[in-house]
């Protein structure tokens, strides 16, 4: 089946939303905790989280100014921290909750009834129902004129992870701790093991 | 569990890199095609594809200069063409073996078995055996100095997606398509469906 640019372009415009949105593969589930200089919290997921580097420790995700994240981004300039959850299979329906409209001033956490928080003095509050979690500190953030979104970078401080999810080699077993997947905009996935493989040689 | 910075900081080098790429959760698992002006083409699993926005259809993924797919980046600032084809279940393992580090003059489709394909005069090769893949023109690339990775940037133009697996509403079902997902720097995982949730309202 094939669809061309001039057939996707004529696609009504949250067909193709949906559409587009599915053409990246399988995506990450995190829900992003941060609270602005008032103290307010504030909880969004994400998809967009994507590993950038070990050395430094680095991870990246992408906001759109319009979208639900926003009070995310604001905050996250104001005080320069935020928590990345993992989201699992215990939490998935209340982490897509946080995707709806609330206003700035009511928190997603009193809303969807997860559990704020606090760990090693770090300002921004995590999510503690989620069994794989870090603090992180912005580095810097890229605007991409060519669509408005900002790329947001940022170094990983602490890491809090289940008992026993920690292979001997470093390796986290993310399908132990039932983090969740997702496709699209909206659909929600387990997983199942194939297998690790070898390093590849030639 | 709790990891300190301290902690991760003085981990064996291999070990941290298999931990730090555990954190960011699910990645989705693409072949990237290629070819240079003299039509050598190159094959590269990427897991750092994501979407960037659906107006105009626009995908990123992070390129290590270092890296495999180097001979990747080489190809497409030079033609400014490449595809993005999905990894499915019956080709992981081909997929990961475009890992090994193959000379600039031997392609990656011979060494592993896969097939290259041309569509619609579209000078950069597709995988036949991928059930969803599509061509991209690249439209910036921009260089990240903290740790010198590549974040670039391409236009999505034709889709080939397999039959009866797009929905009435433009949602694509991955699962349908056996698409895989990776987690960490070698751990290949398929899924199961949890649900689709309707957009989120306070």
């Amino acid at each position: 089946m094939q669809f061309t640019k001039e057939r996707i372009d004529a696609l009504e415009k949250h067909t193709r939303t949906h559409f587009i949105n599915s053409l990246s593969g399988f995506k990450s589930a995190n829900l992003i905790g941060t609270q602005d200089s008032q103290g307010n919290t504030n909880l969004s997921i994400v998809s967009s989280v994507i590993h950038l580097g070990a050395n430094p420790p680095l991870v990246g995700m992408i906001i759109r100014p319009h979208s639900v994240p926003r009070h995310t981004f604001e905050n996250i300039l104001q005080t320069g921290c935020y928590t990345i959850n993992q989201v699992n299979q215990a939490i998935y329906e209340q982490a897509h909750q946080t995707s709806a409209r609330y206003d700035k001033d009511q928190s997603e956490f009193e809303a969807t009834g997860l559990t704020p928080e606090y760990l090693n003095n770090f300002t921004a509050p995590f999510v503690k129902e989620s069994r794989l979690k870090y603090s992180v500190k912005l580095v810097e953030h890229q605007h991409l004129a060519i669509n408005g979104t900002e790329f947001v970078i940022g170094e990983i401080m602490d890491v809090y992870v289940d008992d026993n999810a920690v292979e001997a080699d470093g390796f986290i077993d993310l399908h132990a701790i039932d983090t969740v997947a997702i496709t699209g905009l909206d659909s929600y996935h387990a997983t199942t093991k194939l297998a690790r493989l070898p390093y590849a040689k030639k």
